[in-house]
């Protein structure tokens, strides 16, 4: 398998970075990731905007072209003659001599297959547990997944499949994926302040309106215990019906959040 | 150089982690940091303490014993001849298959001269700019100084050398550093909740007592404004007296803070 580092195709085996680095040294980096199926690159267009945007937040240079990323990334899946994976883009602080200052990032692309949701979490839904935490500079895709995988034992203890993190009374979204509602009249409510915008947040976004209204504001717990339906987006999923949170469990009819799951699998294939 | 990686001592340049190790993939290790002076690891055992601490909180299996870990210890600094140099153990979260779920850990031991303070430093003091923001397990040393390292341009635009952390009006510590005032009536008073344990902290909570009333607790604005002096502890400084924090100025008398300096100095060697 091959993969991309700095200005050169590499056996992925030896995609390494001296310890040096920033990643390793302060945590400090961004990525995106994206899928490919049937060999097109899904949303390729507004991955890329997030990973640009995200890297200038953090001040690191990508150090090429949108369209010199793109046929990187073309001739990375021609070369693994992949058709259906997907494909994590890596940007690091750099080898920092004095461990601290930002230098020459590291670019990183790899390719992988991704998990995708099972049968069951289609059909019955996954339960999350809730947890009071804030992302630091929510908007941007850092590395930083501390908590999320240091509260690993908390899905175990409550049988959850994921978090759902709130701030002063306001949930926010999982750790990896967005979070909404579908209220008893038909209303879709998705948090907008301090969360990660999801790619597949922003595409649902742009089709929903069409059957539904569509809010865009901060949500509270007790809103969420009178909905009809809650659903979580992302890249991989794009779209699980959320069965429970906590102790309050929703009706098991995801009739809306499968419309909607279709209405973007449909979406990820037009070119 | 030599370092250290796992099981085996390596020429430093070739200490790199795969792209799939979880410092990589998501910010997921932990680290400790302590000065070898005159061929004396300074504080060995409470940074072997800490770092033991941390990797438990972390989930991070270190691997080896603590004698053990002194030993790989003693080997670094022997083959390296090393005699006043600073050294770092870092214990990232693996090379995860999924680049989510924690594997068996790497550890990396490195050793390099650490920056001393400048005489400009010691004599002036530094300057701090107040930032609201709480670390993320905040008693655990991880690798997350992403804040840190993006406030860097708030430094540069308010002249400052360092960040001073702050939440719901109290005052935490910098991002590398404790924070100490000392009050007109000779109090030295610290905060002890959501901070990192520090070494030097600790070492000078065992020692100032004979001299000093102390405090560990909450410590707001208002009271750092009336003090008589300002300080922060590092391994690294390990006193340097703050001369100014946003607008307020010190009165530019140090001479408590360096009588402190002075009586961490003479500790570090004692064996």
């Amino acid at each position: 398998m091959w993969a991309f580092l700095n200005n050169e195709f590499i056996d992925e085996e030896k995609a390494v970075l001296h310890a040096s680095d920033l990643a390793i040294q302060r945590g400090y980096g961004v990525f995106d990731f994206f899928k490919v199926v049937r060999s097109i690159p899904v949303f390729l267009d507004d991955h890329l905007d997030r990973f640009y945007y995200s890297a200038g937040k953090m001040r690191l240079n990508i150090g090429c072209s949108r369209e010199e990323l793109k046929n990187i990334i073309r001739e990375l899946l021609e070369r693994n003659q992949a058709t259906d994976t997907g494909v994590r883009m890596t940007l690091t602080g750099g080898y920092s001599p004095d461990g601290f200052q930002l230098v020459k990032p590291n670019l990183l692309i790899t390719q992988r297959p991704f998990l995708k949701p099972t049968e069951e979490q289609l059909t019955k839904g996954i339960r999350l547990v809730s947890y009071e935490h804030q992302r630091q500079l929510p908007e941007v895709k850092s590395i930083d997944y501390l908590m999320a995988i240091w509260l690993q034992p908390l899905l175990k203890e409550n049988g959850a499949d994921d978090v759902l993190y709130h701030q002063n009374g306001s949930v926010t979204e999982c750790p990896r994926s967005n979070f909404f509602i579908i209220t008893e009249d038909n209303k879709i409510i998705t948090p907008c302040r301090n969360i990660l915008n999801g790619v597949t947040r922003k595409k649902l976004l742009q089709v929903a309106p069409t059957n539904f209204v569509v809010e865009e504001r901060d949500l509270s717990f007790d809103e969420i215990r009178r909905a009809k339906e809650a659903f979580i987006t992302s890249t991989t999923k794009p779209i699980l019906p959320v069965s429970q949170i906590d102790q309050h469990t929703f009706p098991a009819v995801y009739d809306l959040s499968k419309v909607l799951r279709q209405t973007l699998l449909d979406l990820e294939l037009v070119k």
